[in-house]
């Protein structure tokens, strides 16, 4: 606008991603995908606002602790009585909220997927996103929420991601019963504060955890028990023997039946679940007891997901069952949430995936000069009508630059329309990328399937 | 999550508008919508952050008067260093620093859409929205940007409203140089200062801008001349000779040749747009020399739209064309905005348009007993494969209990599957609407197209 006067030369914002024109088609495409396989399976979806009051956003997850908080700057006495707000961190919280406030409107088991962009004041110098897209599935009930919708959101999940241009993803799925009664079993009080420490198995380490857990009072025998239960990993529900056989052989204090009966529970429903989302999706799932999740509110399934060769993103896709989404209980519910803006980086970064053109047209119709204007606008018309994505040139410049401008963009077809008397709507349409130039009538011709809208080719 | 405690009873945040699942359709419609418009005539989307270093987003707008500032909420020293941030308040200004930042990425002359959210912090009692989804369309040229493409996104924008359900729009045109030279003919100085009070009109009238001009130091004659000129309004380009006719009448200072030429060139461009503008788009160009536009940096065409029947909801769509997008110079561009939130809530308010359904889904199978549930979801993937959108019943209630939960959502087919050995694809489907039962087969069957995803529905 130059409204500000001359400024200091622009410089991106660490952590806040913008995609050229290119890029963006990936990321649409991956959106609109995910949207359609969530469509498919019967979920609808909402939006919320950015924004929460900040004593709704505050909480114990590491997320919760990078809250932007906004304010109006030029703030008078009014804004002064307003609630504290900050930008949301994920869509769990605003989920609760939306459907606390609007319980009496809604259907339950309410089923929704929302895909919105969130914040986290994340440091930068860790290479983490500050703005990024997330998308959501949640199914939540009303004081029940029968146990196969737990497989349900799992399939859902690696349905979506098998139709992105993406290697293979893997479940890594656990259910916080079966360790809860495990750890109760082997004598731990804290169940929450050992399954913080295991959760970090990955960054620090068997040895890590120990001393964690060592300084939280554990006994060396629970531990070691623990550390032998998250090693458990199996393709399918053959995990029961093995855990069982870990409980039969750990130090298990006295007066366990309870934890034992949770653990037993908890070990069945992971069978269930491993074994049908692998029947729906073959090799999908994987029972990995290892997995922990950090929240203190998951209470039955857990799920992480990581993809094949990206290992190094940690889990794409992660969820868990939890007792209720809002503070006064009876709303159980199960959900699972996509990072999508690290695998759009990665889909970009790693040449996963990229559009086949930056522009979304097919055609530029040639313009012959100034006062024939009209009768290119009118064939593109005709084009458009027909589905086709089409532009004018916005200047009558000799053929030849005009077929530059087209290829400059990856523009692939330039129609020249007939010289004559400017109102035909026939002419010549040349294939740049071959050269090969064909009359074509602007009421009947079209491009290739392949060439007719930007593709997302795999790499 | 219950992670709180329990906390007050939730309230809406005035301002920050939610829709239902179902309103959500509509809004989701009318971004689609947009989206393919502007891409069958060559606009490709961008997406920017939604943050700007606050010394960019200050400006002289009453929208720049209402910035959201964001901050860490566990701010340390790192953070003190970093740059004081903002949220956008339009798609303009983040708009102009990407062209800054990638112009040696980009073609010119660039043509791009967002549709993003933006946020103002207005009085809510006003009744105004504090977070709203806007859409742009802007074309970019380097150095240079022919006069042609200010009709251009006019037409786009045209086409883009009428494929809304909406009541037709009146795009009411006017030249920024037409009204600065007669401005300077009656020997106005101030210019940009006259825009500003007559860009009033419809607030506080003839008397309220005749008051204001009067304090800024304009003659009577001269606010007389330009309160003629603001009154001229033709459906056409005939408002040439009423503005020519007007000068010649009008108490013209000394040595305005410059102005004059200024003048002429601007309503020969006028003239060219409204005609075009109709032409591609009949009746829907209005030349309205009262169009002044709040904002400095336009230089020739500006734009409103009004929508019939809804006239107080001000101009639905705005712009113009300006000097440059940056503050270097360089950049000449036009382009228009989209208040798409006002849209929707008038589309719902009114009843403008209505989903068909709240939910994605057009069938939901019934489960017979939870040990066949495998064979309904069978049934479930093979109408999905087929581009179905089904849901399989959460329960095995009585089959009037699971009609009933589709009842409640919308949901129009039932499908009941084949009792047998739980493993058939066939089964009988019903439209709990006409309660029509009939014998189907999973692989073949499919709903009425009008059934098959939720419908907009014009009111």
């Amino acid at each position: 606008m130059g409204k500000n006067g001359r400024m200091a030369r622009v410089q991106p914002l660490s952590g806040f991603p913008e995609w050229t024109p290119q890029e963006r088609l990936v990321e649409a495409h991956v959106i609109a995908t995910l949207r359609d396989v969530f469509s498919l399976h019967g979920f609808g979806e909402i939006e919320t606002r950015v924004v929460e009051p900040v004593e709704r956003l505050a909480g114990d997850s590491d997320a919760s602790k990078e809250i932007y908080a906004i304010g109006r700057l030029n703030a008078d006495e009014q804004a002064g009585r307003e609630a504290k707000l900050g930008l949301h961190f994920d869509l769990t919280v605003p989920f609760a909220r939306y459907v606390e406030e609007n319980q009496g409107r809604l259907q339950f088991p309410f089923r929704r997927f929302q895909i919105q962009k969130v914040w986290r004041g994340e440091r930068p110098q860790e290479g983490r996103f500050r703005e990024f897209y997330q998308a959501d599935i949640d199914v939540v009930g009303r004081d029940r929420l029968p146990e196969h919708l737990e497989a349900e959101v799992a399939i859902v999940m690696a349905r979506a991601l098998a139709a992105l241009p993406l290697p293979p993803a893997r479940m890594h799925l656990n259910n916080r019963g079966l360790v809860e009664g495990f750890y109760r079993g082997v004598g731990i009080v804290d169940v929450a504060g050992a399954l913080r420490s295991v959760d970090k198995l990955d960054k620090i380490g068997p040895e890590g955890v120990t001393e964690e857990l060592h300084g939280k009072g554990v006994s060396a025998e629970a531990i070691h028990a623990i550390l032998e239960l998250a090693a458990i990993q199996t393709p399918d529900s053959s995990f029961v023997d093995l855990v069982e056989a870990l409980w039969d052989h750990s130090p298990i204090v006295e007066g366990a039946d309870e934890a034992r009966a949770q653990f037993e529970a908890g070990a069945r429903s992971l069978a269930v679940l491993v074994d049908a989302v692998n029947a729906a999706v073959p090799e999908c799932a994987i029972a990995d007891l290892r997995i922990a999740r950090g929240l203190d509110y998951y209470t039955g399934a857990v799920y992480e997901t990581l993809l094949e060769g990206h290992e190094d993103l940690g889990s794409i896709c992660s969820g868990g069952r939890y007792d209720s989404l809002i503070a006064g209980g009876g709303f159980p519910g199960v959900g699972m949430s996509i990072g999508v803006s690290r695998l759009v980086s990665r889909m970009l970064g790693a040449g996963l995936a990229t559009a086949s053109r930056a522009v979304p047209q097919a055609v530029l119709v040639a313009v012959t000069d100034e006062e024939h204007r009209a009768a290119s606008s009118a064939i593109a018309d005709r084009l458009r009508a027909r589905g086709i994505p089409t532009e004018v040139s916005p200047n009558a410049a000799k053929f030849g630059k005009q077929i530059q401008y087209a290829d400059r963009r990856g523009i692939p077809f330039v129609w020249f329309p007939d010289a004559g008397d400017g109102t035909s709507l026939d002419g010549e349409v040349k294939d740049i990328r071959s050269g090969e130039q064909t009359p074509a009538d602007a009421d009947a011709w079209a491009p290739p399937t392949e060439d007719l809208n930007p593709r997302i080719v795999r790499g």
